[in-house]
């Protein structure tokens, strides 16, 4: 039974995790038969968005790891205390917040850095040589971890986001090398053990992006 | 191309629409083919829970439409303009925000009232012979609303929240009828153009509430 971590940033795509795809990873991995561990860092998201009028709404809190248990509906492991031991896979769904909670890319860019527990626990799974699976916009946060690592002699990670234009030519700009897809491809990249997807920064059914992340959670098991 | 009304209360198992049972509609409406209008009521939820320590959380307010908005990531109606021509079905996923918000079964059990706009919109939608879908709690206010109406000479509608005797008594002391059923399994009443599925009320899994609420949404097409 394959052990794998999904780490969160809240639940709501402008905000947070974004639903349908995070759900769409517990529900493949669920399919697979692996062991899942829901993790998200604790404090607070960069802000709340009113998803209705699609603006931020003003004077409200809301933390990581309590919203992350919506979407959970059981426990939320704090990142920091996840350890690459006992974990053969980790799987980031996208959504707004992990540009915005996981790593400062919606603010900054490529010159974004990335939460620390997370960057510390994507860091160890590298180095042991276990498998990361990235969708939407997560891919951004591989490519600040794993892009121009000192030391690594391999080749720039090769990642997805699917097309566009800005975000790919960052991607490049943290060292790693953008492949385009469609919403029902997986980008592996068999050396560095990483596979990815557009899901819906490319998608624009729901139905696409359980497509999309059933194979790439099929892609990250293979590459355990 | 099928017409179907989802309706929400918040986005979060534990005080609106538990969040894996809303996807799993909206993944099997868009494998069908169906128009899916995402709608829930304006107004507070009756509290918010923090998910992560199970707790009410003291002092916040969140607005039904406002979270489902999250679930949705795109419009969503208020329940009140709703009309029932426009649709050929309505399905109510489950979470306790069904019994907190959309009607107070969590708080009154079978003495509950329906949220007045819901309760008008399922009676018009019953009305036009038009298709009703409900999983996990939902059919308590299908119960509520359909149950033991004056001048509806039908045999009581049969419903299934899987197995709970509680539950199921108090829809039996509503008007329903209820059959027990599996995770897997649909309860469909012909007659009342009704059909329920107990996804998390029974499923352990989450692969099991896709399985089951794919097959209500498949039933639930059928009727229409």
């Amino acid at each position: 039974m394959k052990r794998v971590a999904v780490i969160l940033s809240g639940a709501g795509v402008f905000d947070g995790s974004e639903i349908h795809e995070a759900t769409a990873v517990l529900l493949a991995l669920d399919r697979a038969g692996a062991r899942v561990t829901v993790a998200a860092p604790s404090g607070p998201q960069l802000h709340v968005v009113d998803h209705l009028r699609k603006e931020p709404a003003a004077g409200e809190t809301r933390d990581m790891r309590v919203e992350a248990s919506r979407l959970a509906r059981g426990p939320v492991a704090d990142v920091k205390d996840l350890r690459a031991a006992d974990f053969d896979a980790v799987v980031l769904p996208g959504g707004f917040g992990v540009a915005k909670n996981l790593c400062t890319f919606a603010t900054e860019g490529a010159a974004c850095t990335a939460e620390p527990a997370t960057a510390a626990f994507l860091t160890a799974m590298h180095d042991a040589g276990k498998a990361i699976g990235a969708a939407c916009i997560a891919p951004v946060l591989v490519a600040r971890v794993l892009g121009n690592r000192p030391g690594d002699k391999r080749p720039p990670v090769r990642l997805t986001i699917g097309g566009d234009p800005g975000t790919a030519a960052a991607l490049e700009a943290m060292g790693a090398r953008h492949v385009p897809a469609a919403a029902h491809e997986v980008v592996v990249d068999g050396e560095h053990r990483v596979a990815s997807t557009p899901a819906y920064m490319v998608a624009e059914r729901i139905s696409e992006v359980f497509d999309g992340i059933g194979r790439l959670v099929d892609e990250v098991l293979a590459l355990c």
